[in-house]
């Protein structure tokens, strides 16, 4: 899991001369804010109020992504906490409610687990026409190794009632939406997880990210991490776990995070779960200058849902023809996993557009064109890089 | 059922005299641009495009409305159907889907069931802060006389399956919405009904309104009429039923015509289904002149979802005190009932706000103010109307 991918000093040469990409300088202009203003260094400001930042994808080079490399999206105003005075409180459809300080989680048995976090609206600045919504181009994704107790293990201790069939994870987070679709009034950032995945061992109440506590954007001092899903379920600065016998449709499932699945033929709203396989290229960036003539190493991550990526393929011919790249390393369930493919850059100057698609074992592929009935979520399709070859 | 109300010499005169209520002076250019233009005398136009049309609520003087007064509610353009192409499909999870014309439908047994339909936006315009959508005053509310036969007798032909849970009736009227929130490229007006309301006696397939044929802007050839749901229930230019048996989550009931419930304290969206016990003012109008010191017989009608009304009252103090109005005529299920107030005007000038609130058998009664959980919908709160006294 430790690996470096060769290119960095071609890209901070590259970002450094201003490639002539609206995007690329856009996107340096941002990243130099972040770092005059913002205490946040090597991420992009998306939003300052709520915060919401992203990782320049194109520094990715290594398969853990840093903590302060982490994109962090976040709805309200990142909650203050004091992790004497915190409690969890876990109560509804349960024979034993309860609630737990964090001394009482750390207490637990802990658990590991190395997760792809993608934000489900990761992609949605390549989208025409435009979706509402933070304009994330390729980096509201990361993959961290998270530490803390199984969901599981404290649901067992309250206790369960036979008809449970939700649990609902609210956050301390907490605002009015004032514009379309508004709040009703002020709510919390909360979202149920149907009892089969909140009982999968791999649900994690965690209160470390790559060995260290939680920072305040994170989720101090106890997040959800919730495996092969999009980052929404995945609820920070948790407070409250309610067990509920009726499906839940609170905001953040169904006014947002929601988009349509056919029912015979008609779009009927579904609320977004599982990450879609995926690949994005890091290297070369939008716009980058490549030498002609030369081998190029195009690398980047591909991840899926619950599965695992079987492979992933690289075109530089418009999708005409398409090449296997390399994957890195050791299949991780639910991390994502390095790629590298060596491209034979040509001779004649000009624009080439580099796509990269994954498969995966339960037989998805990325799609080469957008569906308009998933809104402005589960942004997976092909998306080229278009570079400059001289 | 043949009740007249002897105000209509009086607001014939008051609307006339244009008496300083900035919102009667736009209703009546509305109302006369309608007439001059629209084909549509004696209805507000609200929009033309599509066509929402407002029956005036001040000229409430009978319990059926009549067909060109009837409030119009369209959210694509109206569909042009030929009765002798028009066919009904119901498929989905039955043993026999069947395909009916329009006079298979009118060769069987057929049943005629008076209702009131109103809009589940209807007083919109009354909210603060505002609402999106159309800005209805009191009139997207009416009631009819609708002949046709039950949907039960139609679903009986085509043999539902043991599981089906809901059925989905679609509209031929089709579109795509461009604004937020956005629709899936084109989509039908669709709507489900859970199994048992469907099955209920007194839901028609209509094909008549007030004895006569419905016309296009009522949903010729056929509508559904639910009596006791709001209108966005009784779907207009039947197309197709199908039978499902998982719940659907359409546009027309998640994204729009959805408001929130609370779920252990937490809003969770749910469809907008029965009305809400409600009575409204006909007369005196907002603005409208009131002799002092005479005799002014207050009237409107009220309404309810599955129950019935059984009082309305009245305050011309601010909500202080209340005291009973009469109502008029026999209680008919489903239909509204028209109400009357003799109030002694007082003495002296000035401005006097007149409320009204109905309560039903099942407990309910009109709330004194808005709750933010129903969004742009379900507005029973009570609405106070100012008049001049002089």
């Amino acid at each position: 899991m430790n690996q470096l991918i060769g290119n960095r000093r071609n890209f901070l040469k590259s970002t450094s001369l201003g490639l002539g990409s609206v995007l690329l300088a856009k996107r340096n202009r941002l990243a130099n804010a972040a770092e005059a203003d913002s205490g946040y260094p090597g991420l992009i400001i998306r939003e300052k109020e709520p915060l919401n930042l992203e990782f320049p994808f194109p520094t990715l080079d290594h398969v853990i992504t840093p903590t302060n490399r982490f994109f962090v999206r976040s709805h309200f105003p990142i909650p203050k906490l004091e992790a004497k005075a915190w409690r969890l409180k876990i109560d509804g459809s349960c024979e034993h409610p309860l609630e737990l300080s964090l001394d009482d989680i750390r207490n637990m048995p802990a658990k590991s687990v190395t997760a792809t976090i993608e934000c489900a609206g990761n992609g949605r600045a390549f989208l025409a026409p435009k979706a509402k919504g933070v304009q994330w181009e390729l980096g509201a994704v990361g993959n961290a190794t998270w530490t803390g107790v199984p969901l599981r293990a404290v649901l067992e201790r309250a206790r369960l009632k036979a008809d449970t069939v939700e649990v609902i994870l609210s956050g301390s987070d907490q605002g009015e939406i004032t514009e379309e679709p508004k709040s009703p009034g002020t709510i919390h950032f909360e979202r149920s997880l149907p009892l089969a995945k909140a009982q999968s061992p791999e649900v994690l109440l965690a209160y470390q990210m790559n060995g260290e506590d939680l920072t305040a954007e994170h989720g101090f001092p106890l997040r959800v991490i919730v495996p092969g899903w999009f980052g929404m379920a995945s609820v920070k600065w948790l407070s409250q776990i309610t067990a509920t016998n009726v499906a839940f449709h609170g905001y953040w499932q169904s006014l947002e995070y929601a988009y349509f699945e056919r029912q015979q033929g008609r779009p009927s709203l579904v609320p977004v779960t599982q990450m879609q396989v995926k690949s994005s290229i890091a290297r070369p960036a939008l716009g980058e200058l490549v030498p002609a003539d030369k081998r190029y190493r195009v690398h980047g991550a591909t991840w899926t849902g619950e599965s695992e990526v079987s492979a992933v393929e690289v075109s530089t011919d418009d999708a005409r023809t398409w090449q296997a790249a390399e994957l890195l390393g050791e299949a991780v369930p639910h991390s994502w996993r390095l790629w590298q493919f060596d491209w034979h850059v040509p001779k004649q100057p000009g624009r080439v557009r580099l796509m990269c698609r994954a498969s995966d074992r339960a037989g998805n592929q990325q799609p080469q064109s957008r569906d308009k009935d998933r809104r402005g979520y589960l942004i997976n399709h092909v998306v080229p890089v278009e570079v400059n070859v001289r």
